[in-house]
């Protein structure tokens, strides 16, 4: 099976996806050493710690990832942030929660802060969510001979990346687990499952098209490589491996019939991203216009959360999941990746 | 391949899926000539209507399916109705309509009234949407030597159809047009991409299953059928064939890219359905509380739909459409099936 990853030195047509806050570089070399593609997620690491990361995995001399979210920075609007509390307060009464606001403490480097380390790492293939960054950078980054790709969750999105110069697009379908890629529309209507969208981007643009969503078994590669896929991205299958963050209580979700209810929601995050439904998103309703805005609804619920899952109580847990669990193995990822492989 | 429908002599995986107000037994005859399994929709015919085409379909010889909605018939509540009427008000207005509101006009025959037509005919295989009628009507059927389908959005849907004695069930994933086959939830969240639901179902219900939604093309059918199912159900891809009663503005929003934008809504019926994104939709909100019961919603939009049809104009049509138009030809549904099948 010829695929988009084997002139990198990937024999194996499988990308990690990048799940920011669950795992680090860990995750990424042991996917890598099955012959995958280990994907790092720099979007929630201070550089100190980026840096710390691209050593280990540049170490390994395999070809690897590292994604960036294409956010806007968003600005701290106390009215807004206010008005959330608000709606939040019976929970921290419940609670005895007093919240602890830092307009600061959700504060990221940029994709412009983050280039120049990029650029002494040179990493064979850079990824970005939620669009691109500023085309300068993009050409900066290909003019090294890094390797850039994109989510899109429409057809539109595909031609607008194509046309921005990407190398590849990856289709995330509906079933995605995490936050959804889009960035021309925020109308989730417009999104499709994977088996209507990949097929659609694959014949609309002409580089290769990665497929993401729902993916997570050897059946289920074959089907989307069938369908026009140069590779796959998978990331729900991986969460129960040992080199992830995943914790107890997450791991517990995952393998109950918890999981087989996933939403998207903005509550966790200000972005629409699919979780395992839990009793905020049944009581508040998954998708919400008074959040505020990603990042920065992070931190309004932290203290919660926190409180909560030391009582073994998932109420405010974003526990990011896809909709098809049926992949996930406590396995090391290595075994993982070479078992996701069998037989193609 | 073997598939589900090889037993009753049909030599193609492929039913056609019953599309109550756009097809009669001409598309469910032209899919049989080919090998497919047609589908008549009964529920919106009357009783002799049905009788005249099931004499018609029995005629060719050829294995075929009755498909039945199981709704519970609504009672025509007047506030509802007046209320949903004033929300349309401006509408009414700018188009100088007066609605005419008759209680009965959208009485159809219950199943209970169609049972002993059917046990006339004893069709090969009958397939219900929104759950199943009376367990005593279904093992009636079953006894005469019919074959009972029906369709589930979930897992916990698959299961209490296969525990109620279904001989198969349709994994309809969220990309399929028209009526959402949903029955014990409606929360729409709990629903699935056809690639997640699929093998989900395949892994839990012990009979046969049928894959529906997103599917158009001999790719899509390979795919489907390597993750597990045992046939497949294909709607949109028919509509633009001449054997359907699919109007012109409607075939022109198929071909166009507005097909690239379809949305789960409640509007036109009552119940949620996949139809193409129109003025409507974008005014009033897909989903809404306030719409009178399905099937009654129909009588409010239909002199309005058919003043603005006149007109060029599809602001409130229900053009149901699944979210993948690739497999739509204009070609009779015989070559069509034919093609579907290619190299399979």
């Amino acid at each position: 099976m010829t695929h988009f990853l084997q002139p990198f030195g990937a024999k194996l047509p499988v990308i990690q996806a990048s799940m920011a806050g669950i795992q680090g570089s860990a995750l990424a070399m042991a996917v890598c050493h099955a012959g995958g593609l280990g994907s790092l997620p720099a979007s929630m690491m201070t550089l100190e710690t980026l840096e710390q990361e691209l050593q280990k995995l540049a170490a390994i001399h395999k070809p690897y990832n590292v994604n960036f979210f294409c956010h806007t920075a968003p600005t701290y609007n106390e009215n807004i942030e206010r008005a959330w509390r608000q709606i939040l307060s019976p929970y921290y009464q419940k609670y005895g929660i007093t919240p602890h606001i830092d307009p600061n403490s959700t504060k990221q480097p940029g994709f412009t802060e983050s280039i120049e380390l990029l650029e002494h790492y040179n990493p064979p293939i850079v990824s970005f969510h939620f669009g691109l960054p500023k085309q300068d950078l993009v050409n900066r980054l290909k003019e090294r001979g890094t390797t850039v790709i994109a989510s899109a969750t429409t057809v539109e999105e595909a031609l607008y990346l194509e046309e921005s110069g990407v190398d590849a697009v990856i289709a995330q379908g509906l079933e995605a687990g995490g936050h959804r890629g889009h960035f021309l529309s925020d109308d989730l209507s417009k999104q499709m499952g994977t088996l209507a969208l990949l097929p659609q981007i694959v014949a609309t643009v002409s580089c290769p098209v990665i497929a993401a969503g729902g993916i997570s078994t050897p059946a289920d590669i074959s089907a989307a490589m069938n369908l026009g896929a140069s590779a796959v991205q998978i990331g729900t299958a991986y969460l129960l491996c040992p080199e992830t963050h995943t914790s107890a209580l997450y791991r517990a979700a995952l393998k109950s019939t918890s999981a087989r209810h996933t939403a998207i929601t903005n509550l966790f995050s200000g972005r629409p991203a699919r979780s395992i439904v839990n009793k905020l998103i049944k009581e508040l309703g998954a998708i919400r216009q008074d959040v505020p805005a990603f990042p920065l609804a992070r931190q309004a619920l932290a203290d919660l959360r926190a409180l909560a899952e030391q009582k073994g109580d998932t109420s405010f847990s974003a526990f990011w999941c896809g909709q098809n669990t049926q992949g996930c193995q406590e396995v090391s990822a290595t075994v993982l990746t070479q078992r996701l492989c069998q037989g193609l």
